[in-house]
Formats: structure tokens, sequence, C-alpha cells
């Protein structure tokens, strides 16, 4: 099979910009190219290097993810690749590629004849990032591209604060569904003997492994791998009148 | 040719829930992936089960269309497989699938050594169906993946009430360029003589076959397969002040 | 590497247009295929004209660009093949295609065994063109698909009036980022020794090549080959209170 690339961007999609990165790298490379979203909030990178945790483990090995949300486009930031179990990442040094904590590969690119020969000030995804991911899914080696470095940028996630049993934490998502997506990791209630949240002035006990059948509304890990609040077959976000930053509550017991 | 896997979805383009699908069909298969749609209102299995049957003529033989809609996800609802017309069909089984009526051959995944090894309750898409898809992409037989059922659910489609010369049906969907997709099928308008189309207080004669050049309403059989009212280079929506839910009423003589 | 197909069109991703188009496409070719975009605004010949300009360059050699902004579909203008820069373009003949002057090779499609067997009248994407690029693709020649003609429609692009060392213009595009997009083409600011840009009640003096850190508007020549307005970080269009349509004047000295 040949290799994938895949974007993960804040361009939306009411621009040709997406489409135009699309093109370079079909032209560069005949990898297979993976949409995972371009609905990043703009300059969100916080928001975007937790998307880009959840979504890297489903990338087959060696894969190259294209990650771009960068506000700091056309300044000295630099540009990057970064080495993350198995696979390849892409983009600017801001943060929204490395883990952010622990050891990490990654090479600052310095190599201008790799990338497209005019660079515009305002579009490095397509000019500079663009052409080396593309390289790289034609089995380039990162020193060809850029040199080692040890100092990548590191950014927090948005985080619960966690205190033995307790997490306070919120709400940093509301998806098209209206799921209520939290900052509480699943770490913190898998293998939870009990589990009660409170949103929205609501109690939940216990912790769904399925949807019920009732209506009410139910937490559970969901696809993001945090908490999250959902209501089977409606918007939990309108049932509950919560959105992005309201409160989580979250306490367990341990058996 | 590779084969071809084609998603048909109501996640819409707002969370990578559409490009994780992606990415996990991606590692798994070499099929070439078609975006159909993921913008099927949320939850509505009938108007997606419309888009199905009016979609998948147009896929090669032997694809796969991935098509989920699906507010029984994490509940007892089975995973299915259905073969119509040479292709496969993975997805939930709550009518989206299968056709209205007629015979069909349906199996129920029940093997979850072909799922991903972890499936989380809220995305079966990504978990289960996107593994199904990937290996019968790659030729697997439907028996290594379920067992044969014959009681697979059906939907009724949006359908205008016909009695005779008279179809009493309504506007189903306005599209992006403001055309009103009426629920009245094309068999009821092919091969008649005269035709009378009423919509929002106005009166519209005979079928169009072209778009006229007068600027004023027309009806015509549209790309869903059902009967359309267009206002030639602007919205018919906007012009006759009409929406999901409004009246459409034809009658027609046959020679 | 096999051949590229781009869609470039004005459907949107809230109906299964785009989604059919390329079910189409990818029964009938092995080619890749990329999505340019599908945002041009409904109807907008000329901005989509403006786009595929800004498009082309970056699709390898012998890809086929299908380009449909269509308000004319159904009526009886031709569908075209034009030839430009070693590449395809495939679509409806009313200027989107053509350079605004000087010559192009063109030929109008007429030949209806190259199509689906059945065509409706308001989706000449799905039913002809896709079809035509698809043979294309798989190097079929023009004159197998159309006939020579030496009459295709042309369009004017936006454009600003210049005089001398002064040129009046617009903004014509907001970006999603808040980018104002002018129609002051890179040809006229490029080289000069001081560029003036008067926005929005406000001056900008020079031209940066790189955005600053100061979170001042700045002026720059953009992806989409224009002078564009962005403030580092934000958006241009909230901070200017600027929006289509509004005046940018921009003065040149040359050295």
């Amino acid at each position: 099979m040949s290799r994938v690339v895949a974007l993960l961007t804040d361009f939306g999609l009411g621009d040709p910009y997406a489409g135009q990165v699309e093109a370079v790298l079909a032209g560069a490379s005949n990898a297979r190219i993976v949409h995972l979203t371009h609905s990043v909030p703009a300059h969100q990178i916080a928001l975007g290097a937790h998307v880009v945790d959840a979504s890297l483990d489903l990338l087959p090995a060696g894969a190259v993810m294209l990650g771009v949300v960068d506000p700091g486009v056309g300044t000295e930031r630099r540009g990057l690749i970064v080495r993350r179990g198995g696979r390849w990442l892409v983009g600017p040094d801001n943060g929204l590629l490395t883990p952010a904590c622990g050891p990490v590969e990654a090479w600052a690119l310095h190599r201008p004849e790799a990338w497209r020969p005019t660079v515009t000030p305002t579009f490095h995804a397509r000019d500079v990032f663009a052409p080396v991911a593309a390289r790289l899914a034609n089995y380039a080696r990162p020193e060809q591209l850029g040199r080692a470095i040890d100092d990548p940028q590191r950014i927090d996630r948005p985080r619960a604060s966690i205190d033995g049993g307790a997490a306070r934490g919120e709400i940093v998502h509301v998806d098209s569904f209206g799921n209520l997506v939290s900052n509480v990791p699943a770490s913190f209630v898998r293998g939870a003997w009990t589990i009660e949240t409170r949103v929205g002035g609501l109690r939940i006990d216990g912790l769904s492994v399925t949807y019920g059948s009732g209506g009410d509304a139910v937490a559970l890990v969901g696809s993001w791998n945090l908490l999250e609040i959902a209501v089977p077959g409606a918007s939990a976000a309108a049932r509950l009148g919560c959105g992005a930053g309201d409160s989580v509550m979250v306490s367990r017991r341990r058996r």
C-alpha cells in the first residue's frame, strides 16, 4: 500500500486553501491523502494539539501528518518535522505537533531547495510543509530536510485540574450532534468503582458503556478519549443549556 | 482499478469524525475513498435512506458504501452488511441501508475480531463499520464477518401520497442553490402528457427537460430522481418563499 | 503516478452533489481525485475564473480540472474542453475555464456516447463533465470528445482600475481567517520602491514579506496572487470593519 499523508488544519472548507495543499501533495507524491479535519477553530493551537494526540494512533505506521494551526506563519517561527510512534508530523514549531512533555525527536526545516520555488509568507502549508510531507511520504530521511533539534516548542492541552478523587474541568468543545466534550481525561474515570458527574445543574451517576434508551443525559468516554456528556438521540447542549467553558465536576471512588 | 469505499454520513465536517473514519479505512485497505456526503441532517434516517437509494447506482460494481446515520449507536441495535445491485453496504440496522421493501440479502455483524480492538460506544463508524468495510474492499466474504439474517429493519422514504392522477407531496429538502426538492417521484411524472405543479401559490405548467432562460420557476426531474422546483439562475426558495414541509401538488394526464 | 482530476465547483458540501461527481469519476478512472474547492460563491463565474487561474499551476502536468460554476446548466450553452499550460479543463462554456484574453485551445463537447446514458438537465457536472474528465485522465484525445472551436466564451476577472502609479480596487473576498483579499494584482506592487495602501480609513505603508508581531494591519501579496490586508493573529475584517465591495486604493513609486 502506498503511504498516507493526513491533513489536520484550521483552514475550514470555505476557501481553496486545503484544496491547494492537496494539489501540491498530489503533484509531488503518489501518497494517499486523508483529510482528518480542517475544522480546528482558527488559531486554537492547544485544541489542535489535542486533536493531533487523539488522531495520531489511527494512522498507519509510516504515515505523515501535515498539521497546520499556525497564527505565526511568516514570522521567524521554525518549521518542524517530528517523529512520534512511528509516524511523521510536519508543520509549525508552536507546540501543535509535539507531546506536552516527554522525549521527542524533532528536526527544524532548513533546506529551501526542498520547498516550492516561491514561498508565500502567508501560506507555508502549501509552499513549505506540503513539499516536505510529500518527500517524507516518498521515503526521504528527515536529515535530508532539516537539522535535529532538542528544543521544539511545547504547549499544554486543555486539561482538568485533578486532586485525588475529584476533577474540576470544563466543556472544551460541543460537537455537531450537541455532545459536550469535557477536558476530563479517560484515564481519570476508567477503572473507577463509582463516578459522579455534575454539569449544568445536573448530577449524572455512573459511566455508560452503551447509550441507554431513556433519553436521559449520560456520561461516557467518547471518541476524543475524554469524558463526554451526551443525550441519546438528542443534543445535550440544547437539553442542558451548556456550552464551551461551562464547568464539569467529576468525583470517583475506587475499590 | 482498486475497489471504492464510499462514505455517507450525518457527521458534518465540523468535527474530526469523518476524517478519523477515513484514516482507519486508509490504514486497513488500499481502496479508493469517496466522500458521497457527510451532510445528511443529524439522525434523519429516512432522508439518509433516500440519498443511499439515489447514490448507490453511481458506484462501480463491487464498491462498498459505509453508511452511518445512527441515533441508536451504542444500544443493542445490530450492525449490518447488505448486498444490493452488486454493491456492499455496511452500517447500522435501522433501515438506512435496506430498500423500503422487496427481497434483500443481509448479514448481522458478529465477529468482534474483525473490528478495532477497543470499540468506543459512540463511534461504531470508526471502530466497527470502517474495519468491516475495509475487509469487504479487500475481498473478504460476508460470511466471514456476519451471519445471514432475514429480518433487517426497513424504513419508509419520504413519499408523496398518490391517488390516480394526483400526487400530494411536500418539499423535503432545499439544496444550497435554493432548489426545492419534493417527495414526488420521477416515476409519477415521466411519460405523462401534461403536468401541472402547484407550490407556494404558483402554478407551473409542464415539465422542463432543460432550463428556460426567462427566469420563471420550472418543474423538472432533478438529480435526486424526484420532482424539483427551480428558478434558473436564482433561488426558488427565496423567490417563492417556500421551504421544507411546504405542500406540493402535482396532477398529470396521460395520453 | 496516476493522473490527477481536480474538482472546483460552487456546489458547497451541504448536498451530495460533489460526492456524486466523485463517485462517477472513481468508477470511470483510476485517477487520483483532488477537491480544490466546492466553495466558490454560487453562480459567481468571475470569482471562480480567478480561483481557476490561481490554482491551475499547482496541478501536475497532464492533470484535468473539472470546473463547474454553471448557472446556465441545461440551456444551450456548450460544454468545453480547454487546454492551458499542459493541463486539461472540462466544464461549461461561460468563461470560467478560459483566460480573459490571449490564445486558447478549446473543443466543444458533442459526443453524447462519451457521457452517462441519461443526462439530467440540472446536473451536467455528474452526467457530462465527469465522464469526459475521466476519459481525458485515461488518455483520450480531445478530438475524440469534442470538435475544435475558436470562439469559447471569455469573462473579465475582478480587476482594479490602474492608472500609472495608482490602483483603485476593492475587496473581492474575505477568507475564513478574516483576511481581506483585494483585486489589486501582485504585478502592480511587486518590484515597487514604495507602496501605500488605503483601506477602511487606514493607511498602511509598505509591503510585508513576513508578518510582523505588532498586531498591526499589513499589506502583502497573499496566496491568491493579489494584494491582501491582514492583521497577524486576528481578523482584519473585524479589526478594520471592512468587507467585500469596500474600496482599496494603492499607490506606488518605482525607483
